[in-house]
Formats: structure tokens, C-alpha cells, sequence
């Protein structure tokens, strides 16, 4: 594995799933499984055996089916969450337990109740206690986006030497802005003894709309995995997107940053799990909107049908989308409508089109998108071909 | 206005338009700038008067009523487009014209089929015509985000000399990276004479989910406008969403940028452009999506229910949602099922909890989420209080 392939952790199926509304059964978890598998995800996390019986079936059943991805369990820092990972995982071909516990102030205070010193203990214990199930343990430090940086290289340093082998720093409440964030990955990579020999992840909440911005400020000052969700689902306002960290980095090559995705499968899993989940994502969503390769301004449809690259930095195919449409509305201009109207049939001269296009302004200010059948009776209402 | 103050340059019904599906007739327009104006946006870009008689009227109807704001209309660099929008705009208090040109290597090729100085002097001629209807004018340079730095100096060189106050500095395919943006802005800081005279301008497309971050990279670089839309909708994948940058600056005090907005109009002004565009936003939307305040793991609500700053970072209320909300699923633990039933009526012991606890596990294993009908099924199904 070269230095510069970041790992993509996916959580579609834990912290994507939970979200009001949107539990899956074990089959559907399975389908959806399998994709991620086909997708070339490095690492399911399949959910949090201890949670329910009905996610240990869950986490069990996928560790079965999974060919290529290391297959990951979540737990507290209890030695009981962690013994029902490790029961869970037992089939799984690379076993991976996820283990971890507040580091901020706002939990050690508020939810633990308890001391920074007594926090690393457990952390050191659950690690340890993981270790005698399996090979693969990643730390998580939750609320690491609000740790004082030096307490959290001293939490870090700790789990190293407990065999911990990855290291999560997630921003669980999506606050961090992205130098912010860059900035934390550099301190740990320069002040955690040990931290070469681990993975450093990027694990963040998109309250604040930075989610996939954190994570590629994350990968650029040293982190080796981003933990992400299809559609960017999740928690709250969600997690960082796969799709759109895949693409920033396919997209920009100067970073020198590979992943191991499909991208043209990224658009049938986004459905996928939408439609699994009841979770529609928005026409205006990154890379999988049904919008987000649709021109509908005059003047960048204009730019489009003379040369494609003026308006579109990604080919739609490489995300598993058939073509960029070019929308005919109030907004388009001559060069749309005329290529349009080619499209079914009519070739159009220049007095034609100048003569169509002011019936086109006033149909399509009372109709707002005209489509093909509205480009005949454009036509036909018009008469400009008689 | 303190140094500090950026610029809310709301584009909703313009760039926000531009969207297939989603157009609006005058009336529902003007219900929105109304909102607009009273949410306190310092520009509301009405429309593209020269593009249809519908737009046309719709930037005359916005400038008659908006009491506060700057009205803008956006036109090429056409004198026709630029004399239209002039006459749109004549009942407007502060009215401003936005017109420009691609700069990019791709845009004067492929689109203009011309030259870098041809495009200087069509910049200039259009600067100095919309100088002579209105004094605020703001230049775009369309595609500035993949243009020469150096030669983007010297169209903004140019235009500042012709007149223009504003300068717009638009990533039109939302390609760069916020390092990427925030250093091209502050380049044009340092080098282009006259320029802190005007006021530099960030509009930033998220199709590759930067949009957000591309602009708070802006500001903290110098800018001192964002242009956003509600929702963040727009061309594509659409534009930076106006509610995740105002509530950045809002909580991160440390930055010392200010807007006028009245953030707690969001979640109202958000449900308003969703129900008239028929454009809805996705349940983990930042900000204002459905789920943005819902809890439903165990852990993060038994964090919140001891205190909510455990995992929220923005108080609900603040953007006008009236609460966060703890979803009952096979996620949760006994304290979010001990705290819904105690609002319901049930106050459990510790042992009525654990004994009503596995059956609630089954229960929710089956259905997707525990509303308080549910409750009271299981209270009544489980016999814990007999």
C-alpha cells in the first residue's frame, strides 16, 4: 500500500443508520453490505452489536458475506460491548473492533462524571481487553474536536502503546473549522509518540455544513482514513459524504491522494440507499443530486453545448450518471432551445429561432420546465416551420 | 460599518431560480424578498431582467417593495442586457447592477472565442455603461476560480479604475479547495491597487460539497461578501447555503466577522423556499433539515438528556426550531426511553426500566421508530406497572 492511499471507512450501515426514520432489516443491511463490498470500501463499520439483537444479527450476518472489506464493530469502553463485538465479528475474514470514549471537557464533566487521568485508564483497559479478540483495534477519541490538543496527544500515546491501530478523531459535533481541524491531525502526527505506526481517521459531523471539508483538511495534514456515508447521512446533520471526498480527491491530482472506489458505481449505491432508507437526498446534492450534472441557465448551458469542460469539472460518467442534461426553462437561452429541439426532430435556421423564441419565453414563464412534448407543441402552436 | 461586517448577498431568486423545476411566478417572488428584507440580507439579487418579461418584472416589482436591502439584477456584458436591467431597476432605493465576463483560459477560448485583453476592454465598456445608470456596481469575474491569479489582477485593476464598488470572485464549477480559494482572494488583496476601495466577493458552487467552506476561507482572506441562497440552492449542486455560513460566523466568535441577519428566521424563511420552489432539503441538511436537532443513538441522547451542549453546538432556538428532539429507536438507551415515557406520564423505577427495557429493544427492532403511541402500547404490552 503506497503512503498516499487513504482508507475509506464506511458507516452508512452504524452511524448512517442512526437517523430517525431509517432502520434496516438484516436483508436490507446485507444488499447494502454487499454493494459497499463491489464499491471497494476499505472497512465496513456494520453496526453496534451490543446495541440490540437485532444489530448483532446484523453485524454477524455481514461478516459473513463481506469478500474484500475489513468488517468493524462499535462499542463503548465496557468490557461487555466489546466481548458481543467480538462474538459478532467471530466469521468476519478481517476483524476489526472499534472501541473509544469521551476525551473532551464538556464529557468528562457531564457524562462521565468523572477525571482526565481516570478517562485514559479506561481507554487503556478497553484497548487492551479488544487486543485478546482480535488484531485490529481502532480508538476512538469522541468529542476529539473540542480536546485540548495536548491532553488528547497524551490519550493517543496511551492507546498506541495498548495496541491500538487506528486512531478516530472525530469532530462529533460538527464544530471545527477546517484549518481547525488540519491543524489537530498535525499536532498528533508531530507529538504522539508512535503515531507512525497507526492509521490516523477523520471522522466528522456536518452540523456546520464543513463535514467534507474537515475531512479532506484531515487527509492533507496526515490522515490515512476518512470515515464516511453514502449520501452523507447520519446522525443529526449527517457525517462527511463519500462521494464527495472520492471526487475531491480523484478531481485534484496534485494532492497525490488515491482511493481504492469504483466511482461509476457511486450513483446506483446513492440510490440505493435512499431508497433502503426512506432518506431522499436533495436535487441540489455534491456529485448524486439529480441536479448536479443539469444546466438550466441561459448562459451556462450557452457554455456547455459549445464545449462541456466551461461549466463541468467531473464527467457524469464517472459517477454512474448516463448524461448532463441541458433543462429548458424561462432561463435558457437560444443555443439550449435549438439544441433541444434538435434532439427531437427539428433543425432549426437562425430566422426560425429568432422568430420561436420570444413564444418560447412567454410558455415557458407559465409552465416552468418545457419538455419534449413541450417542444411540439411549441412547434405546433408557433407555426415558425410553415 | 465596522471592518468586520461581511455582507449577506442573498441570490435566492436569482442564481437559486436557475433551477430545473423550480421556477417561481412574481407573486411568490416577492413573498420571499419581503422575507428576505425583514431576515436583514444586505443585497437581494431579484433576477436576469434581460432574460425573460416574467424576470423583467419580477426585479420591478422586488425594487419597488424591498424597504432595506440593495436590489441587484444581473446582466453579460451586453449593453442591452446592462439598459434593461437599469429600467428594472429605477423604483429601487439602493439599487445595484451585476454584470461581467469569464476570465478563465476556457471561457475566453471555448465561449468567447476572443482574447485576454478583448476581454479587459468588453469589462471595462460594460463597467463604465452600468456606471452611468447606477453608482453600485459589481463586477463578476466568471470562473475566477480556475483563472490565472495574475491575470485576474488585472481585469479586477481594470474595472475598480472603470467604477465598480464590488468585485466578485466566483469558483463558477466549484472546483477549488478553501486553501485554494482563500489564497486567490488574498493575492488580489496584495496585489491589485485600488482594492480597498471596493469590496471583495465570494460566490462559490458545492459540487463538490466545498461550497460552504470555500466561502468562510474567503472571508477570513479578506472578502467581505458572500453570495449564498436559502437552502443552498442553485445551478448544479447548487450555491453556499446562507444559513450554514451566518451560523459559522455566529459560533465562532473568534473570527470577529459580524452579519445583520436574524438567524432566528431561518428554520421559517428555509420552509417557505422549500414549499413555493417544490425544492426540499434533505433530513440531514446543516442548519435547518429535519433531523439537524434529532437525537437517536443511545449515546449522544443519554449525553444530551445530562446536557445538551454534550452534543449540540448550536442552541435550536437560535435558528427558530422550537427544540431538539430525542427519537426513540432500537438505537436507544434506557435513559431516552426512561426520559419519553416520563413526558408521557410513566415515571419508571430503575427496575420497571430494566425489565420494560429488552421488551422496547424487541419492539423497536420491528418498528422504525417509537413514537408516544408506541409508548403507551408497550407500557401496556410489557406490564412493567403491574
Amino acid at each position: 500500500m503506497s503512503t498516499n492511499q487513504v482508507q475509506i471507512f464506511d458507516t452508512t450501515l452504524r452511524d448512517g443508520e442512526q437517523v430517525p426514520g431509517c432502520k434496516l432489516n438484516t436483508g436490507q443491511k446485507l444488499i447494502i453490505a454487499e454493494q459497499l463490498d463491489l464499491l471497494g470500501v476499505d472497512i465496513i463499520e456494520a453496526g453496534f452489536p451490543v446495541s440490540s439483537p437485532g444489530d448483532f444479527k446484523s453485524v454477524e450476518e455481514i461478516s459473513k458475506l463481506v469478500k474484500n472489506a475489513t468488517v468493524c464493530g462499535l462499542t463503548r469502553a465496557h468490557k461487555n460491548d466489546i466481548k458481543v463485538a467480538a462474538e459478532a465479528l467471530q466469521y468476519a475474514k478481517r476483524p476489526r473492533i472499534h472501541t473509544g470514549i469521551g476525551t473532551s471537557e464538556s464529557h468528562i464533566k457531564f457524562k462521565f462524571n468523572t477525571t482526565p487521568e481516570k478517562i485514559i485508564e479506561r481507554a487503556v483497559d478497553a484497548v487492551t481487553y479488544a487486543k485478546s479478540f482480535v488484531e485490529d483495534i481502532e480508538f476512538y477519541a469522541e468529542d476529539a474536536g473540542r480536546t485540548d490538543n495536548e491532553y488528547l496527544a497524551r490519550v493517543c500515546e496511551a492507546v498506541i502503546k495498548a495496541g491500538a491501530t487506528v486512531l478516530n478523531i472525530p469532530d462529533t459535533t460538527g464544530y471545527c473549522l477546517p484549518e481547525e481541524y488540519g491543524a489537530k491531525m498535525k499536532y498528533l502526527r508531530e507529538n504522539v509518540k508512535g503515531i507512525e505506526n497507526v492509521i490516523l481517521s477523520c471522522h466528522c459531523h456536518n452540523d456546520l455544513g464543513l463535514a467534507t471539508a474537515n475531512a479532506i483538511a484531515g487527509v492533507q495534514n496526515g490522515a490515512r482514513q476518512i470515515e464516511c456515508t453514502i449520501n452523507g447521512i447520519g446522525e443529526r446533520a449527517g457525517n462527511t459524504a463519500l462521494e464527495e471526498v472520492v471526487m475531491i480527491m480523484k478531481q485534484h491530482p496534485y494532492l497525490n491522494l488515491d482511493t481504492n472506489i469504483n466511482t461509476q458505481m457511486l450513483f446506483g449505491i446513492s440510490k440505493l440507499v435512499q431508497e433502503s432508507m426512506g432518506m431522499i437526498v436533495q436535487p441540489n446534492k455534491a456529485v448524486v443530486g439529480d441536479n448536479a450534472f443539469a444546466h438550466s441557465s441561459g448562459i451556462h448551458q450557452d457554455g456547455v453545448i459549445k464545449n462541456r469542460e466551461t461549466y463541468e469539472i467531473m464527467d457524469p460518467a464517472d459517477v454512474g450518471v448516463t448524461e448532463s442534461s441541458i433543462v429548458l426553462t424561462a432561463r435558457s437561452g437560444r443555443a439550449a432551445l435549438a439544441y433541444r429541439a434538435k434532439n427531437v426532430g427539428y433543425e432549426l435556421t437562425k430566422d426560425q429561432l429568432d422568430a420561436l423564441y420570444p413564444e418560447f419565453l412567454k410558455y415557458a414563464d407559465q409552465n416552468k420546465e418545457v419538455d419534449d412534448n413541450g417542444i411540439h407543441q411549441l412547434m405546433e402552436m408557433s407555426k415558425v416551420l410553415l
